[in-house]
């Protein structure tokens, strides 16, 4: 089976947004990778409506399963973290109106799905990308990448466990990881009046 | 000339909405008062679309000139303000999709403009809500009066100058206030694809 990842690196100047096709036993093949830009000088409102329309475009063609956005956290930098929110926060509203299940991943949880240890590099982090996507160079820019990078952690998160991790959990790993993936199953979605 | 101003107080668990027309000489009059909400246990996304397709309606059915949402910083409570910022990205969004010119204001921006000082409380704004648009008490919840607040507030910065101060003001601050007004007008909208 083949589950369509939507992943979204969320944000107004540049926002990263990549298509990857994932099976069950973790190959990757990509889709679509691009990023979405807005001008600094323009209305916050149109902003967000250029990032919106950029995003919707990319729902349209390649209509994927499931959508995972970057989780935006207060702490970080402070001159664009509301900025960044609120495109995250259409970014998710897009997809969840499209009928989407929507998730959203930590930039740790991120790196230690793509490299194994979440203090990764960016660069660490874009290697992977490509490796696993079997790519000649990581996408450019690294918004680029990171939205691959998430839609991938998404997957794997998600149901597609790694196969050596399969073959060498307990059968107590495996009952809780059935029960955890039913659960998941059980948050249905709701669909709500366009 | 009436301006009928949109005003937003965001947030996923009640996002207050209001709908005022306001005339040159700071009169104001009801349209539309609401709160929206989403269920805490629903998925971002889908509270998310909960908020948009409330906000859409209001869009719809009152046909406002201009959108208002009021301004989330980092600073405050940090559990709930990126699901603040999100749901400000998307009134935002769906204000400038439909052509209107949107804009911010701050906490105290809107208390200062409502109340004449930018420490006012809670309830000395709304009372003043109620008493400017002739009602006898002010809408509940608070975020209601809120929203008709950050409209208010929206209208009386930009343009419809108290008649208080039109009458004393110099030459010199009526130059000013009549070169700050074509400016505003010559940021026009860029409409984007949908």
């Amino acid at each position: 089976m083949t589950t369509r990842v939507l992943g979204i690196d969320p944000g107004l100047t540049r926002c990263g947004i990549g298509v990857v096709d994932v099976e069950r036993d973790r190959r990757a093949r990509l889709v679509h990778v691009g990023v979405i830009r807005s001008p600094a000088d323009a209305d916050p409102g149109v902003r967000l409506a250029m990032i919106a329309a950029g995003i919707r475009v990319v729902l349209d063609e390649h209509a994927p399963d499931v959508a995972a956005v970057e989780r935006v956290f207060a702490q970080h930098n402070v001159a664009s973290v509301m900025g960044t929110a609120q495109a995250s926060g259409v970014a998710l509203m897009l997809a969840a109106e499209r009928g989407l299940p929507t998730a959203t991943h930590t930039p740790s949880e991120v790196k230690a799905a793509i490299t194994g240890y979440g203090s990764a590099d960016k660069a660490q982090v874009q290697h992977m990308v490509a490796r696993v996507l079997g790519l000649p160079e990581a996408p450019q820019p690294a918004d680029a990448a990171d939205a691959l990078a998430i839609a991938l952690c998404h997957a794997w998160r998600s149901g597609a466990a790694p196969a050596a991790e399969a073959l060498t959990a307990t059968p107590a790993q495996r009952a809780w990881a059935a029960a955890e993936k039913r659960s998941r199953v059980a948050r249905t979605y709701v669909r709500t009046p366009r």
